[in-house]
């Protein structure tokens, strides 16, 4: 029989599982809805059925299914299984989603955050493969990152919270962050941040006609229909992209300078609009950073897309599995 | 015979050098002028001197030196044993520096940023004794920086420049740095900051009396003078310590959110304002951190004062000589 894990990740509106072997491929997808709006315990509910149904599939093929890894935004006390604290999951603080997984079908289960499996999947088998130390940003929503040193994705000094990149400091004169802190890189350079712009030149009645504005008293407003208006030229649409880009030079800027390292690797949905921002990062990383060569720095785009977390959950899985057989 | 190995902390005027021993205890020092003006040529015939001193003094007493650390303000090539790019000590660029001196004595030497040193002789034998991750801050015309993660100095990917925390971009729209980046943590929280803050008032007529005119007409101001004044209750002496604990704290904040550690240690000389900073910096953080628990955090002062870098210099000697007699 053929060993397999499970990879998923849980984000604020999806879960997205596949069962995946131990060269990184994955071999069977599966999507579902989140409804977290019904409670952490029906999403707790759809996420056993669909690991149930890829059990199934497996067992059918001659798999057989060793561990389960889980990736879920938020703040994770991994060896305790819990959701700490998830600002796009709020229902699922304090939730016990790894032991409740684990229990009922008696298998390993890891749980860690939606940026850090990402940075282990992109390292694993995408972007990172062959690259020693690296920052990983996912622009989506929010804004996740990870920090991949030596190799190995940094864990910190265990607070559920390494890599927070979304939440560092770019400019305190900014705009306020979800998270209450003023001038986030998150307040700049997430869908949020995007939405936000488009919402206060309403407001301020600087837009007052055209597409961006349609999209808007359409409900249709989103990080793919602003870039569509960017590259149709709409200036709020390119500037709002621009911002974005300014604030992710600044914060790779300052992460390099303090890290002596030089490379970055970017993901999340919101990173379909790359060429939107890609200038003007390297711009604004030119202009803030004095230490690192500016020549040596490399900014690349991440290769998994919407796998990247969840074949970084599942290599969580395997490395656990490792790490049990070798008696550690 | 005993073994001892030689310390040595070059910086912008004097150099410190000192005999110490494999528990980290400082047996005897010198200290020189660096004389730098004169070129890197004599910088470094001082040096040799010195060593040589401390070696007559150690031979006298029983001793023999095995190994050669220097701490040097600046990028540095470990590999090569040379001084890249140093702001503060500009004769020195390029200088074959551990070369020299490795050529002459006939011991091994090992070259490290003094920022970095500092952070090695502080967790051997200071502040950082018994944490596993912190960052550290020397305080002195400029800002250096250093990270200790999982009890290691962290050297990132060999460019040379690891831990650069003063040239973190902290207010994009902040004053300009000496290193021609507008906004550095630099700029808002070293002796340069502080009579740049005081040049400024006088040049817009802000500052028309008082003391800290007086010292900067006696051509004697500077970061123990600016304190003084503020201890006296001098307003814009208060005001710039203020913004000093303001900038380190929005700098703690984002490093402590992207590293997910909560530790911090801060030495150099202006860290002698200490009560001055200490409350704004604390202010700040609170004000600019949301995903480490403040309650948390810890800001401590640094124990080994203006041995902590040659005695970290030390510390390398001796780790070098430990790995080349494991053979590696």
């Amino acid at each position: 029989m053929n060993h397999v894990v499970l990879g998923t990740d849980i984000g604020g509106t999806h879960m997205r599982l596949a069962v995946v072997d131990e060269q990184g491929a994955a071999l069977h997808h599966l999507r579902r809805k989140t409804l977290i709006a019904e409670g952490a315990k029906v999403t707790s509910g759809r996420l056993m059925q669909g690991c149930q149904e890829l059990m199934d599939w497996s067992r059918d093929r001659g798999c057989q299914v060793q561990a389960i890894g889980l990736g879920v935004a938020g703040r994770i006390d991994a060896s305790q299984g819990k959701v700490l604290f998830s600002p796009h999951l709020p229902e699922m603080n304090g939730y016990p989603l790894g032991l409740e997984l684990r229990e009922r079908f008696k298998l390993p289960v890891v749980l860690e955050n939606d940026a850090n499996v990402f940075g282990i999947g992109e390292q694993w088998a995408g972007a990172g493969r062959d690259v020693r130390n690296w920052v990983g940003l996912t622009l989506g929503t929010g804004v996740g990152g990870c920090l991949i040193l030596e190799g190995r994705l940094w864990q910190g000094s265990g607070l559920g919270s390494a890599g927070e990149l979304g939440h560092m400091v770019i400019d305190p004169r900014g705009p306020r962050c979800a998270c209450g802190v003023r001038g986030c890189l998150e307040a700049h350079a997430s869908q949020s941040a995007l939405l936000q712009g488009v919402h206060q030149a309403i407001a301020a009645r600087a837009l007052t006609e055209g597409p961006l504005l349609d999209h808007y008293r359409a409900g249709a407003l989103d990080a793919a229909t602003i870039y569509a208006c960017a590259q149709a030229g709409d200036s709020l649409a390119l500037e709002l992209f621009q911002r974005m880009g300014w604030a992710l030079g600044l914060a790779l800027a300052s992460l390099f300078s303090a890290l002596g390292i030089c490379h970055a690797i970017i993901g999340g949905g919101v990173s379909a609009g790359w060429d939107a921002f890609i200038e003007p990062l390297h711009a604004s990383l030119a202009e803030h950073i004095s230490m690192v060569p500016v020549d040596m720095v490399s900014i690349q785009r991440a290769q998994l897309g919407d796998d990247a977390a969840l074949l970084g959950a599942a290599r969580l899985a395997w490395q656990n599995l490792d790490e049990q057989a070798a008696g550690r």
